[in-house]
């Protein structure tokens, strides 16, 4: 098992990385935990409710279990005052602990009930997704969407642990994958350019799921995603450079509905128009250009983005919450490995969105 | 004006205390505020909003405002939502700050707005209420409610400041000062023997709104509880004892139903069975009991309770979220001035309750 240990003002916990983590669960729940409320949705439960359930009957401490309906459509304030109804109909208690097992949107929700809950009880989150392992289990993110905007209503809290079994993404759909590696190999072109370098290498082993390859994958994700955030737990500051490829990625997402494209690959093709951007405004040199759009190409996501014209694509990009008095802020790569986040000329922008969108 | 700080681990804020603060609530707001949010309901808008716009006007921001019902039927998740609409479609940001105006109902819901919108942006309280200023804004606690419990949906958050205006008293119902007083005279019995005395000194002069007697009550009272708040944000131990008298009248107001008796007065007529509790538990001598009726009286709360029988009693009480694995924990007085948690044996309960209960 690696272990990555996250240090928060909230406090500081570990994340288990293994095969087979599921069934050692029952590790991470606290002994004066006076219940646990085990929740995820109608596709994961049956896969992974049982050996979850098992592994949690060892504490002999009552087990309440919620099962919701999947998807992001689900990831309402509506859905959420399903949780509260069950928690208090279960007379469930403050020292209760929530286990979260499912992908981001279970994960998201389950955290911002339980920072909402009795004004806060302790989670632990199961990832079940590559996107999940990587991205939003860690930081302590917690959010539910609103009808007028994603992730509007939520809370910065940290899980007590989160424990991560990559034997479970043998089950996830191929195009999730993909869209896990799009933000796997973020970190590497934010952070480390010899993470970057690994993972061209490993591209075939880490779309095969080998164990050693994405474990790795996922441990060194996990550690550069809380290194960042225990820098800037509130987001303030360092932390926007985890948005790399997220402005056009949200673009996307918004202007074609959620869900046409995966949150991934809506990124992984934001990140090579972030590069053409860097390009124009840096000079990162057109070979690093071309590295990232073939890596991104050969992780499976979309390299050309939809071609809304210009000026949609900027009215989109402000609708963004990070577009602070109307200025859009962009993450940008001066070169592999290193990233500033600033505001850029309209031309720059122009052509940049000419060299990334669909002709 | 009298200031008191909190210090508490999110950061530290003053409360200023003083006839006619309204007329500067203008000078909390930040200079990096992108808006201001003023939200009230149609009760306090009309009587307060105008002077608290005019002093906004000078920061020449953006000014969104928010009319809500009144009451504490609308302190729930719907109305919580119409805040977050109300935000969306004003494209209220991260920066702005909300000011809300009102009492604890207000207070509490907008302050829970406040944590969650966009996972946390600033706001100032401006409680209008005596409950409000003593109590519910200072501590951050905030909160709405479930149609399965009371306050079961909220967070530990900390307004930016607290400004107090002694002056907005005089439009309020009389029974609300009484129920206001029973919580300044808490901090007396729990904390601060001194404090309970000048009470039982000044009642008439709290209760004719005397402005330097109830600031100076306001003053105290804050003062005493950012103490206990400081000691224990997150009411894991100390902070309990703020809970005197609470698990008596939150059974009465479950039993009774809401807003039959305002949640001060059932506290002051809990906290007159909480002083027979400690008579029969930790011999609290029969004068001082004697001495809590009368100022509990004297302020204009009940000092009677209703009678339930003895096993709906223990009911009631033990839905009260401090009733952690069954056992009903209670604040007692040793004496006046300190306060222990404790359980207790139910024949002692029992006679307690015989006293205090309406033949
Ligand atoms: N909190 C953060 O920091 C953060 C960061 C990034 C994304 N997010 C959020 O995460 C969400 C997206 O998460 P996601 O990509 O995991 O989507 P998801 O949770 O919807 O999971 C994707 C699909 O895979 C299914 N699934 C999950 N695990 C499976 C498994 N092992 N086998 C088979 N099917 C499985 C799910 O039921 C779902 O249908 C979004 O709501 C996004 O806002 C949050
Ligand atoms: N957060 C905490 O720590 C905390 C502590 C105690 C109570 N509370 C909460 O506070 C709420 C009760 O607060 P409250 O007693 O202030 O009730 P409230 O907010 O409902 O106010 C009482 C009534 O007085 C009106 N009002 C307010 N100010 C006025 C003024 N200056 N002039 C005339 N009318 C005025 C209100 O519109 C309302 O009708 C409850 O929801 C309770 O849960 C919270
Ligand atoms: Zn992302
Ligand atoms: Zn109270």
């Amino acid at each position: 098992m690696s272990i990555v240990n996250v240090n928060v003002a909230g406090g500081s916990y570990a994340i288990h990385i293994a095969p087979n983590v599921l069934k050692q669960v029952a590790t991470s729940i606290p002994e004066d935990a006076s219940s646990i409320v085990l929740i995820s949705n109608k596709t994961i439960m049956p896969l992974y409710g049982d050996v979850v359930k098992q592994s949690l009957s060892v504490t002999a401490k009552p087990l309440h279990i919620l099962e919701l309906p999947d998807g992001e459509a689900f990831k309402t304030l509506e859905t959420l005052n399903t949780i509260y109804t069950f928690l208090l109909s279960q007379r469930v208690d403050r020292k209760a602990v929530i286990v979260a097992l499912g992908g981001g949107v279970i994960g998201d929700m389950c955290g911002y009930a339980a920072a909402s809950y009795m004004r806060g009880i302790r989670f632990i989150q199961v990832p079940t997704t590559l996107l999940a392992q990587v991205d939003s289990s860690v930081g302590g993110k917690t959010a539910v969407n609103h009808p007028l905007g994603k992730n509007m209503i939520g809370a910065f809290y940290q899980p007590i642990a989160v424990d991560i079994d990559v034997t479970v993404l043998k089950t996830l759909p191929a195009r999730e994958i993909s869209a896990g590696l799009a933000e796997v190999i973020k970190y590497g072109l934010i952070l480390d350019a010899e993470f970057f370098a690994w993972c061209e290498e490993n591209v075939a082993k880490l779309l095969a799921l080998d164990a050693e390859t994405i474990s790795y994958a996922i441990h060194r994700s996990c550690e550069l995603k809380a290194y960042v955030v225990g820098e800037d737990e509130k987001e303030t500051g360092m932390r926007a450079i985890l948005n790399l490829g997220h402005t056009f990625g949200h673009a996307i997402e918004t202007a074609l509905g959620y869900g046409k494209w995966l949150h991934g690959e809506a990124v992984g093709c934001g990140m090579v128009q972030a590069a053409e951007l860097s390009a124009q405004v840096l000079g990162l040199p057109r070979s690093e250009v071309d590295r990232i759009r073939s890596l991104v190409e050969a992780i499976g996501c979309p390299t050309v983005a939809p071609n809304f014209g210009t000026d949609k694509w900027i009215e989109l990009m402000q609708i963004d919450k990070k577009a602070e008095g109307g200025k859009i802020k962009f993450v940008l790569l001066p070169k592999i490995g290193e990233a500033v986040v600033r505001t850029v000329p309209s031309e720059d922008l122009g052509i940049a969105l000419s060299r990334t969108v669909k002709a």
